[in-house]
């Protein structure tokens, strides 16, 4: 693991990491908050930031003021990145919703992305065990959360792991990926025409297979304009009721899908996983 | 006057406007905070954030988590560019520390550069009148602040316009511009080889000069990797001192030069601006 940078900020670290990732075949950058509670030795939670499509870790790092929140709770926030790449990688340069940037945090299954589209495995497995031997982190106290994809990824990655996450929140989260406008195409291109098989990484079809976490906090902008196509947050509300989820959603007037949205909320998501972690 | 994008944020609207300006004859582009406590038609405090070297209007907006402090405040936020762009700009592109990026907040008076580069007009009169014309600002109670570059803009244009800030902040400010190696060059090109005119635009130099401000507060990352020849903030506190102008100078141990140091005392300097507009 090679450090790109790392600077004191909120009395932490933030740091930017590299390292030769196995499971995607490619290197991967992430990177790493750790608040000041940990400088003298002791381990601390770890909060997994899944970020959304065409962003890398940069985009929460930059823009999602998360480091005050973080410090003040004791929190290490990691945020990896959304999808290999680099050379090699079989990508759609032209498509924001498909290939390098939209990793949509599964295993792909079909020719030619199975071998780099492992997304699931990067951020449930090899990451994790990156960063319980890199940083004074406390893996017995984990929580994640995430914004639009990577909404669907905290979400879907908390249901298939039961026990494993404290908390799990999201911000604007796509949580029917297999029926979503700008997720189909990418589920078929993935996991192949067989959409049974989308269902391992669909929220609501999760949660309708039985699939359970204790409790789920999502913030959505009214004003998001992919409310009716890429979103529809109704589809967790319904999925929720009937599975007696408690889901505290939350509709915020006149914000957007933006990190200007994601920000303004940010530290009520942190405070909120550093309670139950 | 264009906007280019509004979002809703920390309950407020972060703004990002365009408009042909006449002082610098370019388009300019400019953000503006304007915190919820103004959505009732009532006019607040403005508070003018200047940008470093190379920077735009957008590195403060994305990085420098000020929207929540200027919420719970109740101040509007402005951040200009930090100088003009475009065709017919003359610029060294190559130059990160001259030209494009690099206006130092000056009145240029050479030839080339005297037709555009006109920093300092703009911002204390230009772009000071469209605000007043086009947002709920209370001209009345303003403050300004900055970082590195700009925070020589804070304290040089508060040291120049006394009465006009109440209150004037920096972090990790450009003290002494005339003797330092990152912009004694600039002065040259900007100003003309005579040094006496460059005094105008050095803010130990004015105070020196006789120019007060009633306090200043700046804060200084220790680890700075400029703190030699950039910045030398002890120029400053001399200057202070001999001048019985009072200064909360803090040295920030660990502290970079970047964001990730400005954002971590912003909250700070926007509630310390607060208090006294």
């Amino acid at each position: 693991m090679d450090t790109v940078s790392a600077a004191r900020s909120h009395g932490g670290v933030q740091g930017v990491y590299r390292h030769e990732a196995r499971t995607t075949r490619c290197p991967m950058t992430f990177s790493v908050f750790v608040p000041p509670q940990a400088a003298n030795g002791d381990t601390v939670p770890v909060l997994w930031f899944l970020s959304g499509l065409t962003c890398t870790h940069a985009n929460v790092t930059d823009k999602g003021e998360y480091r005050a929140a973080a410090a003040k709770a004791g929190v290490i926030v990691v945020a990896p990145d959304t999808s290999p790449r680099g050379p090699g990688v079989p990508d759609e340069p032209d498509n924001w919703q498909f290939g390098c940037g939209a990793g949509f945090y599964l295993d792909a299954m079909e020719a030619p992305y199975a071998d780099h589209y492992r997304m699931y495995s990067y951020v449930t497995e090899e990451l994790p065990a990156l960063v319980a031997a890199n940083f004074p982190a406390d893996m017995a106290r984990q929580g994640i959360f995430g914004h639009s994809m990577g909404g669907h990824g905290a979400l879907t990655i908390a249901l298939k792991n039961p026990g494993r996450y404290r908390s799990c929140s999201a911000f604007a989260p796509i949580v029917q990926p297999s029926t979503a406008g700008w997720s189909r195409p990418a589920f078929a291109k993935y996991l192949g025409p067989d959409e049974a098989a989308w269902r391992a990484y669909d929220a609501t079809a999760l949660i309708a297979d039985g699939c359970r976490v204790p409790e789920l906090l999502v913030d959505q902008g009214a004003a998001d304009g992919n409310l009716d196509d890429g979103l529809k947050p109704w589809l967790l509300e319904d999925a929720c009721r009937r599975a007696g989820i408690p889901l505290a959603l939350t509709m915020r007037e006149g914000y957007d899908h933006s990190y200007l949205f994601v920000s303004t909320f940010m530290a009520d998501h942190v405070a909120w996983h550093a309670a139950r972690m």
